[in-house]
């Protein structure tokens, strides 16, 4: 395939082996080389690539200026662990349980005027006339009632850049000096990172492309009193508070926030929970702030001739990809990690840049690349898994992180990406810009977040799952490699102006009362009528998990009259219930195999009339149901872990509800649920994967009813002209 | 063991086999006999026995009555299933979805007083303007917000009693006349009632005990358009309604019941409902009036020379056994069926009633009694349930019911009710009417209920067990034969008094946000400062699922800090859990073998902080975790059916919590899980039984430190001498 040999992937480098380097860029067609972490390249190296990256760390490169201006280093809102008062004097320490090398109370600042002891027992803020704070021993003591249940929150400094400090911890880097992050939003603070940046541009002619990693605020990672993460949002925005900017907010909305609006109740504002208006004005604030400072970066790095490139995590706070200001920053082009096919997903969709880059995994680093590691195991999960995603949208380039000396010990692994480089261009190629094949409508995500969280649903730290996201995060990750147009929209959206019409299937999902499941909208009369005046006159309504749900006038799910089911919480277990499995055969669960795996999901569903189909039954509980109202259909699924069973349950099910089911088989469609096929009826082409580790064998229909057997390589992605 | 050969046995009868009667008595000791429906006795046999009963149905005997005043049958408050408008008229056909065989619409009150609709999607009642009814069709239209949902909440006439009903359903008695429940809150149907059983008492002279089956409101029982049971609340008032029942409440009072107040968005105030103001006046309204005219009953009984037993089940609404006015009924015993060990403790621990008798299972029935069918084996295990509880507190009489000609077929079964009679009897006679060994305090659970709901925490229908509630369920099954004093104490209690001071120890358990949890008592300072108190000073606190469980305040669990442990639901997902299996010994599970079930229980309970010790931990939630507070102590456990295991997991949980786990082998104490050891001191002997169908060896702990081998046959007692 030697035509597709070259370009669109970029290098990490490492010390001492420029000829191999250049071997291997070669062998892979990298384009682009990047410094990794302590390496530089001598010169000839650099001239042998057609660009040369450059990591910008805007906010904690200059080790002097935060040691110079402690005041002006990043803070964050931090409270304390509830605490119970057991006497009527309750003593809280306020660092218990932080790591204090990475935070220290801010001293500065007015307690009074900057911190917030709350009852928690009964919600109220406690008057500052009962708390003292004490300078000395870093303590709040409280004039407590007795056995309630107390939290101090405060302001503290950021002393260790997070990031830094995790790589410093994980790598053992003993004395290496800790990052400090400063505050732009102190003006000279802004000032010197600004003029930083003037002084690097010049001082360091060479690099084509300045990556900043990132910009100014960085997501929340706090450690613990044991050194061990304590929270890792991230969403956060926790760390971008500032005095200044708290007081500038209140002169601009004419409302002062609380520190209870930054910390709510201890869960920082977590993505899950359904966001309140004060939170949602902050971070636009933020934002707007984030935004211009980073155009002036930008506007310096365009000024000396340079690209500008974002990477997608990090101090990313307030540079919201998906965010209303983005387009404003100007930037060139966004990098990011892919850990799943969703990430890939979640950077190539990147509005307002000329390029997107994904950097793949495995990270050249030692707890992979070690002697009996197995590295290119990893990187074909990997790849496998960014594949699906790429081609439906594919990123604009690759490449991999880490110390290329490590990995060049492993020649297998070289010679297997050389193969993923080949193959990723193959498909950029082939797939030449054009819009691959899906049915004419959109699927919707439907959540408080809408855009602005695309792709990011239900995430808690970047591409890691948790037992309770797990039946939830598959949904995405399915979704990002199928022939469907996402979109996703939120409750406001709908509110303003109902569901879009070129919306035929909508998902709802998410643990109740989350800002996924919609908590409290549920309650908006508008959003119930929307979404059943959508279903009714034909839409698809497909609830996974906790969908819809609230307790109110008697139901859990506000829509069980579409869904056809709804939660038992133990009031109505006066009703029996008749949920029997339904026997027949059924669209949505047409593939061989029955055994799904609903990741835990949502238990003590019921159907609540006969019609309802349950399709799937566990101990009494609906797993899968099938419903109709009106003119519309709806699905229910318990949980929806990603696998390749579950990708095929929810294609079949968007195509049941979106009532095209007569059409699977006149759309490009793969019969082996291991197999998809994508189709670019505008470049001429189409594709079958073999997204699994085996050969597989399938039967593909290529739009128009006919069908041809395909045989594939564990792995393949064979190509076949329309 | 001839010596407990006669008494406290009652005997249910058959047609013509007077004979095999007598034999029968003869080797079970009965000394009683009663009617089964259809049956009746000769004379002859009748002077056998000591004692002679007759069921007496109080407001269902007289067929002619109900048919001649229709308008005087009783009533029940019914809600339409949950309708959402598609157009702007909705019309709700009333009796959709229920048994028109069973209820009626009353059609002769004024709708506008005693109806509701209710437009479910605002939580609002829709004016009288804007809907109206159609007598003819049956049918409610309602001028509606088009896409709401709309309920009618509407009065019924029963006209098919519901345990005729469920009799004749489930025998097919085919054209057997519907018996037609009455209403005793209209006067002239009380005056008849009343005249009809001082007739009854002159025209059947013999029978020495009248069973009332039972007194006037049947608990909720409603069956589907498909003759299935759509409604099973053995606690359920609504019933008992009646429209001047309603008027003069309103003039006690000085506020109207609304409909609402009665069906609450159709969860009818299950018991699993957080007790409304409302329905707790409605429930000691309608107490007092069957108190009151239920004592006339009993009265005419008395003045007749006859003994007043009380069916502790099928019509026994308002006349609740542990309620406020029981004891003003005067009645002399109580009966009911014993379907496991609680059911057993239920009716044994019923207070102002002379002797409590307990109907064994099997029933006499053909649906097991049928040829090749195994009786033996179900009464055995009803009676290995019954006789732990038994142990604790005895029953005074046992019987059985049902067709004696159907178990007389099966000598096997005539020969081991034989030996379980006399089982009984020797227990009886061996605990002498002493008090069983317990340590010296009170384990009390903490619920809405308190005593009211006496061992009946969590039950929906008699001795039935659900999914949701098999986790909870189990806990008093197991209390009521395990070595302790047990209390109910409810929140208001807590709340006027504190936590009584007898009480060491303390459970809460159940679904968040049920009576049984406790829901919004959780929010209340005075009860979450009580029980940090109570602890805080040495108590025991043991939360088993949900307990006090509300999200407030960042806290689901609201007395987590007592706990160490709180559940997960998404809002605190950026909190890295580190939620460790506990590798030391704990005497809480320190027996052999640690695969419990927990019958699902609450999932996504994690570690508050790294003290508490996560004793079992199943994919990263803890199942059972211990904890200390102050001088107390706590125990989580995430659910706890019943079985041999949990039983020793909740003795070694309640013993350590209270402090004492140095003193269990200091008390009467079997090791081996599947026996159990009951002392009486004061009678001079202790017994050791054997609850499996295996032989047991085990060895037995004599409240002095010293201990015995023992070695059990199956499903034996052994008595010893202190």
């Amino acid at each position: 395939m030697a035509k597709y040999k070259s370009g669109r992937v970029t290098l990490p480098t490492d010390r001492d082996m420029d000829e191999k380097i250049l071997e291997i860029r070669e062998l892979w067609g990298a384009d682009a080389v990047r410094n990794s972490d302590g390496t530089s390249l001598g010169e000839d190296i650099m001239h042998s690539f057609q660009k040369v990256y450059a990591t910008y760390l805007t906010t904690r490169a200059d080790l002097i200026w935060g040691k110079l201006h402690p005041e002006e280093l990043s803070q964050i809102y931090l409270m304390t662990p509830h605490t119970t008062a057991r006497t009527e004097t309750l003593e809280i320490r306020l660092l218990d349980g932080y790591y204090e090398e990475e935070v220290q109370i801010n001293k500065i600042e007015d307690p009074v005027r900057f911190w917030e002891v709350m009852d928690r027992t009964t919600g109220d803020v406690v008057a500052p006339e009962r708390w003292r704070w004490d300078f000395v021993k870093g303590t709040v003591t409280i004039k407590a009632e007795k056995w309630h249940v107390y939290t101090v929150t405060f302001l503290a400094f950021q002393i260790w850049d997070a990031v830094c400090m995790y790589n410093h911890l994980t790598n053992n880097w003993g004395s290496r000096p800790h990052d400090l992050p400063y505050d732009v939003y102190n003006p000279r603070t802004r000032e010197h990172v600004l003029q930083y940046l003037k002084d690097w541009l010049h001082d360091n002619p060479r690099p084509d492309v300045v990556r900043f990693t990132t910009f100014f605020y960085q997501f929340s990672l706090i450690y613990d009193d044991l050194k061990r993460e304590k929270i890792v949002d991230w969403f956060g925005y926790s760390g971008s508070v500032n005095p200044r900017l708290l007081e500038d907010f209140e002169k601009e909305y004419g409302y002062r926030l609380r520190p209870e609006d930054i910390v709510r109740q201890g869960s920082h504002n977590s993505s899950f929970c359904v966001p309140a208006k004060q939170f949602l004005d902050y971070m636009d604030f933020v934002q707007r702030f984030v935004t211009k400072l980073a155009r002036q970066c930008v506007d310096l790095v365009h000024a000396a001739g340079r690209e500008a490139m974002m990477f997608f995590g990090d101090h990313w706070i307030g540079a919201e990809p998906y965010g209303k200001y983005w387009g404003e920053i100007g930037l060139d082009a966004i990098a990011g990690s892919v850990g799943d096919g969703v990430t890939c997903r979640m950077i190539a969709d990147v509005p307002d840049v000329k390029y997107r880059e994904g950097r793949f995994l495995p990270y050249f680093f030692p707890d992979t690349f070690y002697p009996g590691g197995d590295p290119t195991a990893e990187a074909n999960a990997n790849w496998l898994a960014a594949r699906r995603s790429i081609c439906r949208k594919p990123l604009d380039r690759i490449g991999y992180g880490g110390y290329l000396g490590l990995a060049s010990r492993f020649p297998d692994f070289i010679n297997r990406v050389a193969e993923i480089c080949d193959e990723f261009r193959e498909i950029y190629d082939k797939i030449g810009g054009t819009k691959p094949y899906a049915p004419k409508f959109k699927v919707a995500i439907l959540n408080c977040w809408g855009k602005t969280r695309r792709w990011q649903t239900t995430m808690v730290a970047h591409a890691k799952t948790y037992k309770q996201n797990y039946p939830y995060i598959g949904i995405v990750e399915a979704l990002c490699g199928m022939p469907f147009d996402v979109d996703f929209i939120s409750f406001d959206e709908v509110r303003a102006n109902g569901v879009p019409c070129d919306v035929r299937v909508i998902l709802n999902y998410g643990m109740a009362g989350t800002s996924w499941s919609g908590g409290e909208n549920w309650l908006d009369q508008k959003i119930v009528s929307a979404l059943r005046e959508f279903t009714h006159s034909g839409g698809g309504f497909i609830g996974i998990g906790e969908p819809c749900a609230l307790l109110h006038q008697g139901r859990f799910f506000q829509l069980a009259d579409i869904l056809g089911v709804d939660r038992e919480l133990g009031f109505t277990l006066i009703y029996t219930k008749y949920t029997e499995q339904f026997r027949g055969e059924h669209f949505i669960i047409d593939d061989p195999g029955r055994d799904f795996d609903f990741g835990g999901g949502s238990d003590d569903v019921y159907a609540i009339n006969d019609n309802t189909r349950n399709l799937v039954v566990e101990n009494g509980c609906v797993r899968i149901a099938a419903n109709s109202f009106g003119a519309g259909r709806s699905v229910y699924i318990s949980g929806l872990p990603y696998n390749a069973r579950n990708v095929r349950l929810l294609l079949r099910s968007i195509y049941w509800a979106g009532g095209i089911e007569g059409e699977l088989k006149k759309s490009w469609f793969s019969e082996n649920i291991y197999t998809e096929c994508n189709a670019y009826p505008d470049s001429g082409w189409y594709c079958v994967l073999n997204n699994s580790c085996e050969a597989q064998t399938t039967k593909v229909y290529k739009g128009d009813g006919t069908s041809v057997n395909v045989n594939l390589e564990p792995m393949e992605i064979k190509w076949f002209v329309i």
